[in-house]
């Protein structure tokens, strides 16, 4: 049993006005089974049509979600369904022949059945799986239950809907999720969804190029709420050239490459300013169960493990999903980084109204996720591990990136020169951000930032380790550099190598900046 | 061994200028291994960079494909390349420690190994597959090897770009396949890169709306060339409202819906109109490998089946692409009919240049195929069948679909009311295409035509037989039907259940019609 919603859940999730209404509990794993035999057999066969409605908690006590019609571009407006689709209907009769649809039957796919081997829940260590592992069997019929329409399979979408319910409870009533080929594409979509030419995206400062970015000033927990503001107050469409911007790009947990992650009331801020301005919000959030054990210096006793899932869901930051009252907030969700890379499996949780478009325009481009993908995700997340145990593998990837983040803070504390490195020990996600004050080079000045920034990548390269130069995220690489970072991951390397390749970046500091050696 | 190229080969090739320079035989199954053991060990590891350049023969005698840069949208010709990819290269170097990467450990993703049952070469039925079918098994170090960059895995690319010499050879030089996610998402790619606002795309006459399409009537064999021509060359830049299009979309083989297949001599037709009005040629093929045998009619002798790969490829209609000497055809390959439905996992064929523009969109899209997709197909096609025993595997489905279609010309035959119902036995692909001739209903000119196909759709699906109305097909739902069609798959129902649905369909056609039952 979980406790009723606190005092502080109904502010943060801003149902302060409907007093009287009875606010039913957060969904819990140990619920789900429960709401499922509830719900009655799901129809999940090929193309069926669904929706997360079907999933969702009834709950009137929320508010619907803004419209975005004014910010809808040309190209969204004009999407159109398929009139094929409403063919499937007629299939539900009994007898029925069909010689209507597009698919050959499934004889004449040679995939007979897979067998997959997986950890068991909370033996989830690589050796333990050995012994301990467990194997899932999915037969050709599975395969071709998962494999469905634009919206996703029926399984599918229920499972990462109640995942979403139990993890963000989004407090406006018309949520929805819908299965992406990845969140690079969603993005994609995204975008197209709202932008006409020659419009700005806001985003963090230092980006990688390609659409038309306004980056806003950071500081170690990210974005900055007031210079996101300030930056929209005194927006000039003239010297501009474009109208003022609404679409905020964001990875609010563990950016890329910063390695900043908004603490709850910065991100309270941000929406604030979001809906002061009326602004849509795109929160990429890879790296959000990659939060981590809080740092406590080299030495320092760790800090204790959460003890249950609640605990567990408890001790990460609040998303901007779980703060939007609005229906303001686009959510891309990914796997990428805690199951498998390169699924092209994930999904976007917005409001009814832009998961439909996403619908339509995936009819046109992606059509789905890959469906090899979602049969093996299926199977291992809904029918190996369940709810309940996907968090315990979460809770697992948690020891571990604490245990490699603590390993690499203690190797920059020991081989970086303090003098000229500084660094703030990241929350969540995979890379650390290492700045080298430029204006302690012997050179500076005469040699430009730029110059500096490379003569410590190719050191660093010729002593054998690469660190990514920060200048190759940044937007606008015509601009003249003003500062050196260098990005590294530890996520990656082999555990033991961390401490060499961090004592050779050092060495290749020092020889740079003429440190003794 | 197989023969030197003759005659027929090169006038089909378009080489008889090119005397003089020793034309090399094309690649077979057979001289697969041979290649590959002389190009050294592949580097295929995570993220190598590819390139379809690395596995094609040497080809001096070929031309070179125009340049397309005047047909490129803005966008298109505004994609940048990331730098980041460019510290991958550092990795070659020994003793290097990485941690630079994006990408965790393989260690934190949970799929240990997979054992995927397939049949073995020459026993292909699923009763077969049950006692000789193989188990291949990936290992996770496998998945991570098979996990990769924009380009798609390198392995994967090398099959595609030899099985595209075997089955097509293009006569030109710098032809390249990129991997794709599924061919729709392609071509929505594709027409991002060279359309504008407003343009019109030429397709086959019935269309699914979308785009602005503007059609060339179909006979038989599909799209007429004339017809092609004389649209183009009557093109009114002002009554049209759009410049002349010089973007044509064609399904050549098994076309959906009219199941109608382009003869060779069509297809040169069309192409020689392309080169005539500098048209880019998008050849969308998923059906191309379900070419059936020749249709003998009810009762006749089957004719003989191919009896080696080489009679097996001479017996299919030569592609777009075969005869493609300008490197102006842009085409879309797919296993979703004949391996896999929804694996997202295809690949394009066309000039470097425009695999290089697809790559650039890719990598703010979809990125690449799945992963989970792409290791499954690569280890079948690649290491468990090899090139021959895909052949091998695509002859048996020739059998399996010619049985159905012909069991479904007998069903007709037996069924159809002749005195309205007319078709042409499909050469290809999975669908039937039944014409109702309107005029000989008894309410002809009272009632609308689409009055009457939606009565005997109606009809039919009270009787339990779905197949698809031809109106469904139309790009311009509201201009007035003119003609009454029925969309037949004969690749799907179960096969004893196939006579049942045409039985019920003439009845249904015969009450509409007011026909003797």
């Amino acid at each position: 049993m979980t406790p009723p919603a606190t005092v502080e859940d109904v502010a943060v999730h801003g149902l302060t006005d409907t007093i009287g209404v009875t606010i039913p509990n957060p969904l819990t794993c140990e619920d789900v089974p429960n709401r499922r035999a509830k719900a009655g057999k799901l129809n999940g066969g090929v193309a069926a049509a669904t929706n997360s409605e079907f999933f969702k908690a009834p709950a009137p006590h929320k508010p619907l979600a803004i419209r975005l019609d004014h910010r809808m571009s040309q190209e969204a407006k004009l999407r159109k369904s398929t009139v094929l689709k409403s063919l499937a209907k007629h299939m539900a009769t009994p007898g029925m022949i069909s010689l209507g649809g597009g698919l050959p039957s499934s004889e004449y796919f040679p995939f007979e059945s897979m067998d997959i081997k997986v950890p068991a829940v909370g033996k989830f260590l690589e050796e333990e799986t050995k012994t301990t592992g467990k194997t899932m069997h999915l037969g050709k019929h599975d395969v071709k239950e998962g494999k469905s329409c634009a919206s996703g399979s029926a399984q599918m979408v229920r499972w990462v809907t109640e995942h979403t319910e139990i993890v963000h409870n989004p407090p406006y009533r018309d949520w929805a999720c819908t299965l992406s080929a990845g969140s690079t594409s969603s993005l994609e979509m995204v975008y197209r969804m709202f932008l006409e030419k020659g419009d700005f995206v806001i985003s963090e400062e230092p980006r990688t190029a390609g659409l038309q970015f306004v980056g806003v000033k950071m500081d170690s927990e990210g974005m900055i709420a007031e210079a996101l503001d300030e930056l929209l107050e005194n927006w000039d469409v003239a010297t501009r050239g474009a109208r003022k911007p609404f679409l905020l790009y964001t990875v609010p947990t563990g950016q890329n490459p910063t390695g900043s992650t908004q603490g709850r009331e910065r991100r309270q801020q941000i929406y604030k300013v979001a809906q002061k301005h009326d602004l849509i919000l795109i929160e990429d959030e890879p790296y959000y169960f990659l939060q981590m054990q809080p740092y406590t210096g080299p030495g320092a006793e760790p800090a204790p493990l959460p003890k249950n899932h609640d605990e567990f869901l408890k001790s990460l930051v609040p998303s901007l999903l779980s703060m939007d009252v609005d229906g303001r907030v686009i959510r891309l969700d990914s796997f990428s980084k805690v199951l498998a890379p390169g699924s092209r499996c994930g999904w976007v949780v917005a409001s009814a109204q832009v998961c439909e478009r996403l619908q339509r325009h995936g009819e046109v481009s992606t059509q789905h996720a890959a469906g090899f993908s979602q049969v093996i995700l299926h199977r291992l997340l809904d029918e190996e591990w369940g709810h309940g145990g996907y968090l315990d593998w979460l809770v697992n990837l948690r020891v571990q990136y604490t245990t490699r983040r603590d390993a690499l803070m203690k190797a920059c504390d020991d081989h970086l020169p303090k003098e000229v490195a500084t660094w703030t020990p990241p929350a969540a996600g995979m890379f650390h951000w290492i700045n080298l004050d430029v204006s302690k080079h012997p050179e500076f000045g005469k040699k430009s930032v730029a110059e500096i920034e490379q003569a410590v990548f190719r050191t660093s390269v010729a002593s054998g380790v690469l660190v990514t130069p920060g200048s190759y995220f940044m937007a606008d690489q015509e601009n003249e550099l003003e500062k050196v970072f260098f990005r590294a991951t530890f996520a990656a390397a082999e555990f033991d190598t961390m401490s060499e390749a961090i004592r050779r970046f050092g060495l290749a500091i020092r020889k740079v900046f003429g440190l003794p050696q």
